[in-house]
């Protein structure tokens, strides 16, 4: 079994609000990332799949192909965007980094399956500071 | 004359929109860059100033107080904000790269001479591939 | 379960030295990395953490108290200092990599419990080329 | 438990090709990286060894010594090669980052363990947006 | 007068050889770079732009457009390409990083002032060693 | 003409400290860089050369000779050292940033001129925070 990771980058807006708490919990919790006028990120994913090495071409899976579904299900739908207000899979959800890269599993782990491969891993660098990991359940 | 660089970074919102056009021009020029609801950025910055090397010290300048006026007139200003909403000196310009460099410089120039070095330069990092340069009129 | 990482940075100096050796024995051994007047690294410090995402912030472990133990537990104590003199939790260690990384899992271990996560790993990259990774007993 | 990583790079030329398959299929699966003149990449090559810390160094393994053993086995070999043409743990193999990281697992996983330490994990950085990882059988 | 630079990446071969030298010779000038079968690398390409910022856009130049010149004039032409048998611009050059960047300059130049912004530097990194940078003539 | 940039990495301990001062004037205007027993860091150099393309090699100056010259009379003399005691070029002077960026080009400036090459500019990154450039008096 060998493990392919295939990066790419988009940037989006977002802040992080609670909105059954008052302004002040707000701010006490979430810090300059509760400003009410959104903040942003460039963020980095990196997508892992694993699998067996097919023998016809070498490949656990064409990146070209992870690449293809990774810019479809994501990258084209929070490129540019604002992740409280733009993009469904994160509707009614705290924008969190752990939020996202288990919304980004959601819309990946399916397609991924298709193609023979298995989702292991969805890294998500918000900033130079912080990235989650989330592996599935 | 020695150069010294100072880099810091911050998180911010935007969107690039030219009020006196339509929609569809808006989306034309600055294609996803003019989503309505913002997207944002982790923008690197590095301020350079130059200037003779202090004997008593072995500095031109140094960086604990220019990191200090970074902070002060820079940083805590634009950090989680929305270039377009939040920012007193970018108020009533076109928040591109281009802009907010000038923009940046103006904040840093006097008081980096206070300390007996000169500005430079600003270089804005916006993205992994666009970055700006300004060193002054 | 998602694991989320903060990275923290700090310099310091150091040695490779084991006093029941020769000096010879040393220089054999540990070559450039025993030189006597120390030598010295921007380390970058990594530590995951582990948890169930909280419904209430979306967060596995708020990342500003994470840096905050990081910082009073960790990055004060090491930042600018001598590995090999000055660190309390480096005291009679040899102030490789590998023991440096266990030390900072000792200091930040119980803290990060108390605050309902779990201390997963700490990856401690001391050159562009070398890094290290430890996960506990 | 420790592991310990070490960094090398080496750049390479190569192509994906199926002998079995018509120009037209190469096309097809492979794309530019089909290309009959072949092209090239800077590889990143991350070995991880794991074990337990010698109490007379503090090392796992020596990373100098891990050095000459990725420098004997591998990077001499590879460094400005043609990975389909020149070199010989390769031959009669599709060079894709999946193989190439099998083949670097298994020059270097005897020498090794002659070291009293167990190689982990084998990371190829192919492209700043594709790596492979391999963990053995 | 602002600088604008956009980053492009791609990979190719080459080698170094001087048709007019001895095999024995270009080995001893050009080393492993002169390997019969060649080499490669990930190519990063900055180009910088200069002019003046539009009061309409606040750009010097559009960076989609000056992205839009990299790809049709350069990236798509050298991408998984090999220097010194696929490339138009290259042929009869040798393929060093100072040539390349001179031709690489030779195909923006007038694109780029169609455009109204004028062409500034060049700069081609072969390896994370070495860099070039041009200015023109 | 074009500029060619070859970059090395070396390992550094240092303090700064003004002998004529007292300890507490020290720590007042230096901080935690003039804790006494030494800090460290991982120096990344950018040495740039300029000069026409030879029409013989495709070269500015040959980078492997650029990066021996490095080798034998900086890196090899700094790396793994201690900076205020061990280094010969650095003794009497303050080590801070600036002056080291000197002392660097006084020792490259002759050699690189035997090469038929001009030493452009000395590019010292201390830390991911700060650099300095020197391009000669």
């Amino acid at each position: 079994m060998v493990f392919v990771t295939r990066v790419e980058h988009f940037n989006a807006a977002h802040k992080l609000w609670n909105e059954s708490w008052s302004p002040e919990k707000n701010k006490e919790v979430f810090g300059k990332c509760s400003n009410v006028n959104y903040h942003g990120h460039n963020y980095e994913l990196h997508v892992t799949v694993k699998g067996e090495v097919n023998s016809e071409t070498g490949f656990v899976m064409n990146a070209k192909e992870l690449g293809e579904i990774m810019k479809v299900k994501v990258v084209d739908v929070v490129d540019h965007s604002n992740l409280n207000m733009d993009v469904p899979f994160m509707q009614g959800k705290f924008t969190s980094a752990e939020n996202f890269a288990i919304g980004i599993w959601d819309e990946l782990e399916e397609e991924i399956s298709k193609q023979g491969a298995q989702l292991h891993c969805v890294k998500l660098i918000e900033t130079q500071r912080i990235y989650v990991e989330y592996y599935g359940k």
